[in-house]
């Protein structure tokens, strides 16, 4: 069976059946500029999934998320924006919990149906009061149009500069099943005003052990190929709902629908991470490397990471500086097995190729070509080891990462965030 | 028997008897602004020790030394800046090679009596032909004094804005031995103009066996603290010479000699490391984190090394920001163990130290001393584990590790570095 090729379509997390979304400012920022506070809700019951960030140090959030999702079952997602509630002891777990809370009760649920969110800056007690004072009038304005998904992918953004968010369908088991999708995130990651939030909505029919799995390889592939700044948040975090309603007979085993269904995930991931490191603090470009020939696929993770993660590459994108020495050197340095002597560089963008260095060494180039390519706002690096990656002694082993450059606003946005 | 207390002397690395020092403008750097070629000679054999990068990719003077170093018997080191030679192929380990041949030539010695040492653009082959026109010259300035060293420290610098060099003395077996040693590194390390390189020249009489020793076990606790910008260039290098002319008892054994030597070995390295630091590139100020209380020593490097390592915590000291959860949370990712509950952060300056957190909660504090604290060119972030440090669950390990802030120089440096 060949399955239908997914298309993009509107709406975002209120694109899959029976969803509803929304937020509202309700004073946890001081500025009633933006919204701060919003809500994801399924009309039923959900499968549910998470991946949580591997920072020691974890927000209330994470912690409360981790409890009522670990049932499997959920109804929605309650997420802050202005105040992380990390590092804020007993009244952060007290305040996270009065957010569930606060939630169920507008819906006649029970605080375990929610999932959590927080992001802002650490060490600030979060006034759970204003999220209960508030939660009427957001319950009331829930939509399950693309303005309700936009009011609630504002509620969320932070030092965002782009909205993050997609919608695809796809047939699966005969049925039309969609996924839609938000993310924040502008650093990996502004441990202040922190945070990798990613929400996914589906109508998808699916068993939650196998939601989990296809959300665990997904994020492998995905979120944690971005580095904006090598910062890994205390409050990232992305949750899948899937509520059924398309009508697919239900996903419990990894046929083809399972495949089928993994794929729009992946793609919604990979789109959303695309869109963070575009979004990297100051960033000007977005920055791909992609290495093939590894001798698998985490060396090529490793090694791809490394280049896109090195300060110094990341500096020589933005001065559109064709300096593969730095994508050696980071190579180098990764601490996954190649052989330098293998490598190839090249340089590419809409205003075309460069090749750049063969054989780990020098070759001529155009340093007017290659500041062209280098120019434009998409940028991929490709590394290829044996030669030309056909080679004999390639190996099977290929992965793309993504980053951005490194700039004088990342240093600006940084240098005094909390004023 | 209780050591002389160390003291500070001039003159280097020529401040160590029967060592000699100096360098030229040979024409690697097309500006003759510069010297480019430094040589350091014994005058007697040396008992010799190095440390080299850990970075898979390996600069053909790195492959050289090792070899030549490998004997533990070595006369003198050679080095040029403006070229890396590395990435070169077999043309770089060749001119690698005719380097310490001209070296040799010059003393009537074989070129495995010389370390060999490069730093500039990764690359682009390098003219030997340069190093042995110039040769003459440079052996026949050769001096003992403090002007053979400025020489020969100029001829090895690159974007470096300070020097790093320092001399020392102190009495072990009864004689004056002396330490001089001198630094390059700017960016640690910047693999384009790349490298951190360290010479010690000493006139202790020490086996190569324990004096590879205490190289090892000081590096761990000098250079190895030292981050700029998480590269680890393809060039770094550290190499001892000891020549025994102090005539203090050969050190054959781990007792109190050996002792007192690993402490001026470990001091000079010290100082230099943090000059490194402090010279980051684009660097305003030196910033120094000390971990106490962790379970071990390893336990408190990893923890302060990802502290100094963060581009979010570096770019707020370049703000004079207190922002005390991105140093929670550069320990959280750090990948050692700690409990999030038992961290107490302090910044310490000329300018007065001020608490900021305990309990891995927020304290209350005066913005307006902490800015003073932060606005110093030298500071430290105090982090004790277990509250105070003190408390029953505190662990015995504490390290100090070094870096700089991020700033918009540093963009600038590095963003069109090659032009």
């Amino acid at each position: 069976m060949v399955s239908e090729p997914m298309k993009r379509i509107q709406g975002g997390v209120c694109a899959p059946q029976a969803f509803r979304a929304g937020g509202i400012w309700c004073g946890i920022r001081k500025k009633q500029d933006k919204r701060d506070l919003a809500l994801i809700l399924s009309d039923r019951e959900c499968a549910a999934a998470a991946a949580y960030t591997t920072n020691r140090v974890k927000a209330a959030s994470i912690l409360i998320t981790q409890e009522h999702v670990s049932s499997g079952l959920c109804r929605g997602v309650v997420c802050n924006s202005g105040n992380a509630n990390a590092c804020t002891g007993e009244a952060g777990l007290d305040a996270a919990r009065r957010m569930a809370a606060a939630a169920a009760k507008s819906f006649a649920l029970t605080p375990e149906a929610f999932a959590v969110g927080s992001t802002g800056v650490i060490g600030v007690p979060l006034p759970a009061e204003k999220v209960e004072a508030g939660m009427p009038a957001l319950a009331a304005c829930l939509s399950a149009d693309a303005a309700g998904h936009g009011a609630a992918l504002e509620a969320i953004m932070t030092t965002d500069t782009r909205k993050k968010d997609i919608a695809l369908e796809a047939i699966i088991g005969g049925k039309p099943v969609r996924i839609g999708a938000m993310a924040k995130g502008a650093g990996m990651i502004h441990p202040n005003m922190a945070t990798m939030l990613c929400f996914v909505t589906t109508d998808a029919a699916i068993s939650p052990a196998l939601l989990q799995k296809a959300l665990s390889g997904v994020v492998g592939r995905s979120f944690n190929r971005v580095t904006v700044d090598g910062d890994t948040s205390t409050n990232d975090m992305v949750v899948v709902l899937a509520n059924g309603a398309a009508g697919n007979k239900r996903i419990e085993a990894e046929g083809a629908e399972y495949l089928a269904f993994e794929a729009m995930l992946l793609e919604a991931c990979v789109v959303l991470s695309k869109g963070i490191a575009r979004d990297g603090e100051g960033a000007t470009k977005l920055v791909a490397c992609t290495v093939r020939g590894a001798v698998d696929e985490a060396a090529a993770e490793t090694l791809a990471k490394s280049v896109v993660g090195s300060s110094l590459v990341k500096a020589a994108c933005f001065g559109a500086d064709a300096n593969w020495g730095r994508i050696l050197c980071a190579m180098g340095y990764s601490g996954a097995d190649f052989d330098p002597q293998s490598v190839s560089v090249r340089f590419l963008s809409a205003a075309g190729e460069v090749l750049v260095c063969r054989g780990g060494a020098s070759i001529p180039f155009s340093e007017e070509i290659a500041k062209k390519v280098l120019s434009e706002e998409e940028l991929e690096i490709l590394v290829e080891l044996a030669g030309t990656g056909a080679g004999p002694s390639a190996g099977p082993g290929s992965a793309t990462c993504w980053g951005c450059d490194l700039t004088y606003e990342y240093v600006r946005i940084n240098g005094d965030y909390r004023s």
